[in-house]
């Protein structure tokens, strides 16, 4: 339960109405209700202000209303998921090490932290204050585990992965797999050892049965704050930088090197060797298979500039009546024999 | 061991032939020996009923045979399954609750139930009759299980995810994991919180190392008898009508509504908030970006109505050689100078 | 540590310089330093060979240098991947059977092997000498692993699942679960029991979060040599012939037999029953949809002959140019009315 001011003042805001209006749920526009906070950040929202059952509306700062308390901020939609996170994220209680987990004698682990029955700490390990490894966690010999980082249950790290702060890997996650890098000799596949590991950033979050693979020499690296979704593949030897967004089943071939604040969106794919600069978007499905210059937008398979792949998409999704017009006009041209 | 009578009798056939004749296994129609029973539902294989070594042989009401023992049924695929099933599903047997296993106290756990080795159970969870539970099982907190229900090893149920009655979960997947909510903030990513979970329907079966994100608010759903394969990606919010099929690979982004008895062929992908209706078939590899009628077929990327998207194809294959006479035509054509 | 001349015997090479040039480490030709070894296996690296910090470099057979120490091998890059494992790959050393591993009584276990913790090894298990299996790998009811396999952690063997020598699983694979076989019957979908199984020969690796599912009759099969790199989807009965490798994220149809040496790029997809021949190429993103011969390379969706595909992509791509090109030419030919 918190008032209408103490959000405000947690997300520098400020209260139309009155400021000791209580509150004690976070819920969507349409289905909020008495006590409850929601947001409206969009017009079709914020014309409709007086239909809500919620008690207070977060809005943008230039939206009144008549009757309703609001809480005006510069951005809402952030607003609103940082007092969701208030309400609905429970402060680390730290349970300690499970008997019946195992844990190397070789390691060392801060004093608070959970570790749950299951969970398999291999020698040499380090583990920072605030950690959470649920059950059937694996962790590889030498890996350093950062602050608060919350391994959820049967995620995997391969010896030396390298975890920063705040990391969150979600359920079947795997960390530090062999890169897929073999010889042909003659047919037989001869394996070339993938001898280094992964190092991921601060605030990294990984969805689920997601793969980040080990570099075959130095790191495979995420820099701070990317965010995978579900059943995403980075092979080895990438580099990809701050805040870059991967939705679900994306597919990152090995060496490929991304910038800042990216966006590949899903079923998308890159080919190895490639480099991606900053601000790139990549549509959904798109093969980018060579290098894209920052604050692009690119789509197709393979993938060019995006303006130019909707023109053709068009003129594709046309072809049947173009082929119709020009056989038309064609037919209405006296015929001339090809004189060569 | 059955005769055929048995069968005949359990799935409302009729026998042409010896109704002692004993079956002691079902075999495909290539490979069936002495006491095997075989199918053939289609054309190519119910004119060659001489030539197999099956002992007898399922067929459509109307065909029939000189010698060989046949069982007549309306639909002979459907007995098929339902024969095989006989032969090969074995009944649960419960083992009841290993001591390797952990399951807190505060559960209500039916009688007669197999949890192995290793199973994690979270407290305040409720699991009903006839469950297995394999090893390396998660049960997040306040999960219900239903009657029936197998979850294969390593499967992960975060915290508060329902499952009705005989849902099969197979190896690796992951169920109720955070769905992919993020604001960008001057890029920084800031997570919205995932404060809903999943309600998973009766019959339900999902293939191993898929994911269901659980919802932001409310319950991401799949109803009863829906089939997902491997490694599919459900995101959070969406809801998945009765007996829905989606093959290997197929990603569905957020808040997606898809009806009932659709078909979603490999790799297919459907943007967010979409709504698809009933009896829809989406082809393989399909992008689908807008909302689909119920009986639909669609194709493409982004997907459109499956007959121009063959046309389209069709013609797109033949550009090279259009392309080739187009060029001939138009040097055909005296020139002339655009006289602006 | 090895000599230049232990290197050069190791890979059947030929030492030009110091042949008792110490070497204590691989690296690659841009990192390389002291003592260390690297590859110029293409022109690029081999006409820099005197800029390297390398103390020894591998090259093709008629390169030479006027300071450096060289090892002159055959296949430069082969040579490379041998060295790279004689100086990064640990001998095998059995630890045993770890008391907190779940091992039935009714199993076949060699005695130099390694079984971690929450290991859990079913009824009728056959494993072989220096094998090793990381907690919470799962291995059903009558496995057979033979020599020297690794299982990595939360790996999930289903019941009978076969495996060679030398396999090698990563962690989250599943072998064996359900193939996704169900017959409609008024929109119910009734599953096929999938009675089957999965045998995979000698010298097979799978990447992580990988699936291979058995067969509904007798046994999905991957040959020798196969490789498979992360979130591949092999489905029920297919065959895999020799050597082929399989990129992340490619979903191989039910019934699907692919030949040798083949190569599946990322995301690409086979539909069911189709049949491919061997040292077939598929390029990224295809969707094979019909059986394809032997020593073709092939693209697209559907997938044809990769030249064809290739021009008529370029064609594609020349649309709205070739759209203005054609209107522009159409508008100087004076109308005639189509006399119908």
């Amino acid at each position: 339960m918190y008032t209408l001011q103490q959000l405000a003042e947690h997300v520098g805001g400020r209260v139309i109405g009155d400021p000791q209006t209580e509150i004690s749920r976070v819920r969507p526009f349409e289905t909020a209700g008495s006590r409850d906070l929601t947001l409206a950040a969009e017009k079709q929202y914020y014309e409709h202000l007086e239909e809500t059952q919620a008690t207070a509306v977060i809005v943008p700062q230039d939206v009144h209303s008549t009757h309703k308390p609001l809480l005006q901020v510069e951005k809402p939609k952030v607003a609103f998921a940082r007092i969701l996170s208030l309400f609905n994220v429970e402060p680390f209680e730290p349970k300690g090490i499970s008997p019946l987990a195992f844990v190397d004698d070789d390691c060392q682990i801060a004093e608070k932290v959970t570790i749950y029955p299951f969970v398999y700490v291999a020698k040499g390990v380090t583990i920072a204050e605030g950690v959470t490894l649920f059950p059937g966690v694996h962790v590889g010999i030498g890996c350093t585990i950062g602050e608060r980082c919350s391994l959820y249950p049967n995620v995997t790290l391969y010896d030396n992965v390298c975890l920063g702060a705040r990391v969150v890997l979600h359920s079947g996650t795997v960390i530090g797999s062999d890169g897929f890098g073999y010889v042909s000799d003659g047919g037989e596949q001869i394996k070339i050892p993938q001898t280094g590991t992964v190092a991921i950033g601060d605030d990294v979050e990984i969805g689920a049965n997601s793969c980040v693979d080990r570099a075959t020499f130095g790191s495979t690296v995420l820099d701070r704050g990317v965010k995978l979704d579900n059943h995403v593949h980075i092979g080895h030897n990438c580099k990809i930088g701050e805040n870059t967004v991967v939705v679900a089943q994306v597919g990152i071939s090995g060496s490929v090197e991304i910038g800042k604040n990216c966006v590949f969106a899903g079923h998308s794919g890159v080919a190895d060797h490639v480099k991606i600069g900053d601000e790139v978007k990549v549509m959904m499905k798109s093969a980018v298979n060579k290098d894209v210059s920052s604050n692009s937008v690119v789509s197709g398979q393979p993938a060019i500039d995006h303006r130019k792949s909707l023109k053709i998409q068009a003129l594709v999704r046309r072809l049947p009546e173009l082929y119709e017009e020009w056989k038309d006009s064609s037919e209405s041209i006296p015929e001339r024999k090809n004189e060569e």
